[in-house]
């Protein structure tokens, strides 16, 4: 079998899932091709080394640069800050490589534009980090929706809401600047329940949005005195139109008390509805009004081997996925699609079209009207 | 004690729900007024005497004028369909009468504000039925919100989302027609979560909404091929900001498969959440921040006697309280009012105040813009 | 029609239930009797006068004597603590009167067994108030074990645990002594969750029990230095076999933190399972297996007005029931049953059957074996 | 470091669960010793040989007695059917290797007694796979408790339902007979529930059980007309008391419709309750009865980085653990202890003592009295 030999750039919070679901694939996936983990990337060298030796990779290195020409990377797997992922892209990209980058794909949707042209251009194969549509439970709704179980789809609720800002205390983070981070919730959350839209429901054409800075300033450092002003939205929503008609609704947050995994979905159709919260992770809530008239309700669906991309983690329904599983198959899709040449999805493009919804929604709220997506370049 | 005498206009779905709360108020709360249940109005002499018998109402009558002109009774309670509201309530208050009136309080706000300077005028009480902030698990929610227990409210997201129109083949109904109803879901549903927004969260200023008619005709009849065009909408959604800064966002449906009850709300403060839905009405899920970092969790509160309200319905937390105990509540509340001359909330102020939202709503729609309450007249 | 006069002894906790029910029985229903609140009897003049005013009652007296004398009652309701029901219903029985009784029948299934023959002879309708087996969603459990929904039922699983006495510095009760409350938390709470499981299952055959007191002494009065003995058991438990072959386990407490009405069940059988907590009493959980193997799950209905005793109470599914609606429906069946000489369930005779299991398990605690019900004499 | 090289025996359902678990635990954790997957055994070499390629192993056999023998081996790890675990482990201690076994350690605990004392006598490490008291949701539980949180445990309900046999036509399997198998659910579902109860409540030291096989013969093969009879329970339950005192219900099935991981656990304590399913592994609800008495309620725990071994797989609460994770907790355990020479558990005693547990219902059941754990040698 090919090769396929990955350098990996980032060893943090997503690194680390990125490299577990590395270490796992082989194992719980027959593999189309040879996953290598061969170069990790850090800040140093001795970092670099380390993260190297713990996450089984062959190579480090404290230059990208090097990792991104290095012949024996076939795949670039960019876990960085988001103010770096288009540099690197790019650079990857001019020396031939596929790349596999975290969401969002770039600051706003133009530089997005810019890495769809380059890659396509350069005919390679690009994956954008977005797990949660990789999960067996979205794909087993995807799957009801594409049957038709619950009908013409006429509603969607989509949020990403999180609390990891939530303790006004908390001090400033790269995610709170406009250079680093682009927009603030909406950047970092909601690309994600934008995305499930996208490949729940399809396109969204039109939107339009409000949001807000609620905490203002925060400590320059935990405990400091000095103060930062915090330069994007803590909290967003957007009210949604798709080329299919249906209606939508998406929700956003940062500063959400209590909700820590809090990608949730609603999908009305004329038939039935779905319900799902990535809290819990691995039952769908399936709703069909052509059952028996004093029989209906929400039926608790447990994920299990019957359904998409669950078996070869475990043969036992209600046995339970994780976090790093639904890396493990996005995993999977990047190998297989590089070795097969196979598409891959989501690519640079929906990651581009996620880009653009995302810079629709904040020209909206400054404009406080409804915008077409495609006034977006 | 003085003796309250109540005239009903209507025994329908809604009637029904006042007539049970009017049997069981004075055995459940230690009113602070007779009730008497005098006279009932209904369509037909033997229907209003058959209600009157089954409801124990002392007398009937098939001519709502001769109730509201009765010097025997001191409130006049409308449960008609909502086009009679404005009519009825203009005449019993012409009479000096006060008027218990089911939502929405009129077809747009140009009728309830006329309506509200009536009754100012006349000086007579009024209370419109709003059922669901009576509910002890929402004054619970509005005691936690007001002690400050979540900080300050960031974020309200709320529905009243249900499914009794969702099948295509049910044949059309007056709730369809702009004369017959005005608004669609918006008027029929969210009135209530709109009224429940402002109770919680407080006054509602400006609005950005979207709407549908899903199901654009439907059949005269049970199982007729003549087919009949609705005229209002199936479900709606907007955004709206709050006069505190709160952001916001109701949705509604009369087509959402599985939503039976599904008035729904998620307050987000700076310290914490509170979140519920009605069909698990005496449930209220509180988190707070502030507790120990590895302990904190949504709290499933279970309504009882140290809440309000709940007392007197049961002496046990847990034991359950029913639709129609909320609607005891708000007879509770029309009964002392009335004889204590206390005021009444929700008021014929507050009903236009639902209803200039809600147009405000359909005229954003229209005009694809954010519009300010205040704009509506 | 019929008039049916009630006599009502003792107006504390479940008093007030009961007083509700009758209050708006007439206007849920249409009976098939009339019902006249007729007398109460209470401990003092002045506590009996205010509660028949309270309540809707025409007369009132402080002797219970006078009250089951009274030719003018139908059907005596006793209301008082468990020590007393016996005495009354004997006495009641002996003028002629039906008896409508709360639970448990008796101190002893001895004592239940005398009552039973007592009502027998004399041809008086009895009825004991076991509450919960009324509410609509347990009578849609039943529907659907009875339609074979579930198939053979093979095993049950039921609670019905409370906390009322968890706190060790609660004051000693009435509940806590032998001579007062027989049993416990067996006496006191199992009570309904044994006649739930007789109601859905049948008959039990033989028991094994277990049982403790936890908490060994409490406070004479709140705050009190002076400690009493606690003389039943807070919590216990039993497995049992049913007639039909299923096995099931019965769980008790009175001090079980967080359980408010902890009556909980899981029936399973051959075919389905139905899962049910009384802290939800508008929802029932129902598993087929016989539906397509990828898309099982629990489902969750809401009862509705298609399922039994629903409709009457409210026109929309999910809107919710209560406590007291559970004690309308069953004030229903005692008018009806009174008025047109309908068998009425749960009699005395099943209020034995279950003092006798309570007994069995408590006789088999002591001898530390399995012990057949019909050892019971 | 020192290698830790691993000689895997079997790959079917649960051997894959070991292999995922290898694969990624040296990234998850910083092992303290380098864990090598080194040998795999099944029944063909081609099979062998084929699982090792797979799951990442250097070698393959087809005769588990050289892996045992091995001299590149430190730990063997039997997945193989239960029937097997006794003389593979007796021939790995023999050979002086640490032995890693599947649960149930034997078929009766006469046999694991032996394996405990081979084990001990040879001064090797062992560990029994009990996965699910490796959760970290089950350690949070655990350090709750014995922080006293919940105050003195009084009572424990445990299950381990599923439904994997629940179709009466599903085809005979080597579970169902006693030579293979030993016991039926008790063996294979409730030893782990068992072992949760000992790991949470601590020893338990008398029992008195009952037990069915409801489905008495099965299909030889699918769809085949010859029956087999079924030789051991499809369902079982018992009462338990602790050696603390405590009282508890046991219950197990495999053929509980709709429970697809119904492993569950209720631990109540005399000042709060802990409340778990594994279906939804990555939540503990907690009830705290000394809060404040309007704020109770369960409170739902989502396990994050801040309770034990969540942190190296994933830095976000709330973003859930799965199945394998458990497994790798195991794995990391096992590493270490080799490695450090710290003790492992669940070992080789607790594994006996299971099995101990599991006889004495057994003994219970046929003696149809209260068996003291102590008796079964």
């Amino acid at each position: 079998m090919k090769e396929i030999r990955i350098g990996m750039i980032g060893t943090g919070y997503i690194g680390r899932a990125h490299a577990i679901a590395y270490a796992q694939a082989s194992t719980v996936f027959p593999l189309k091709g040879t996953l290598v983990r061969e170069m990790i990337a850090e800040v140093t060298p001795e970092l670099a080394q380390t993260r190297a030796q713990e996450m089984g990779f062959n190579r480090s290195t404290d230059d990208w640069r090097k990792l991104v020409a290095d012949p024996n990377i076939d795949v670039v797997d960019i876990c960085s800050p988001n103010f770096l992922h288009k540099e690197m892209a790019m650079e990857a990209i001019k020396h031939g490589k596929h790349v596999y980058c975290e969401k969002p794909l770039a600051l706003n949707s133009h530089d997005a534009k810019e890495m769809v042209a380059a890659a396509e251009k350069a005919g390679v194969k690009t994956l954008v980090g977005f797990n949660y549509m990789k999960n067996p439970t979205a794909q087993l709704a995807k799957e009801i929706i594409e049957n038709g179980e619950i009908g013409e789809v006429i509603h969607f609720y989509g949020t990403h809401n999180e609390d990891y800002m939530a303790d006004p205390t908390a001090p400033i983070h790269w995610h709170c600047f406009k250079e680093k981070a682009g927009l603030g919730a909406l950047g970092d959350l909601s690309a994600h329940i934008i995305n499930m839209a996208q490949y729940l429901v399809g396109d969204i054409e039109t939107v339009c949005g409000d949001m807000e800075i609620v905490i203002k300033e925060r400590p320059e450092k935990a405990g400091s005195s000095v103060m930062v002003a915090v330069e994007n939205e803590d909290q967003a929503h957007a009210m949604v139109r798709f080329a299919g008609g249906a209606m939508g609704v998406i929700e956003t947050s940062r500063i959400a008390s209590g909700r820590k995994m809090g990608l949730t979905y609603v999908v009305t159709g004329t038939k039935g509805t779905l319900s799902f919260t990535q809290e819990r992770m691995a039952e769908l809530k399936l709703y069909r009004h052509d059952e028996p008239s004093n029989r209906q309700g929400f039926k608790t669906i447990l994920v299990g081997p019957e359904h998409p991309d669950y078996a070869p983690f475990c043969g036992g329904a209600g046995h339970g996925i994780g976090f790093n599983d639904q890396k493990t198959v996005e995993v999977r899709d990047l190998i297989d699609g590089v070795a097969t040449g196979k598409a891959l999805w989501p690519d640079f493009e929906e990651g581009w079209k996620v880009s653009r919804i995302l810079d629709a929604i904040a020209r909206s709220y400054e404009e406080q009207r409804w915008v077409k997506v495609k006034e977006i370049n």
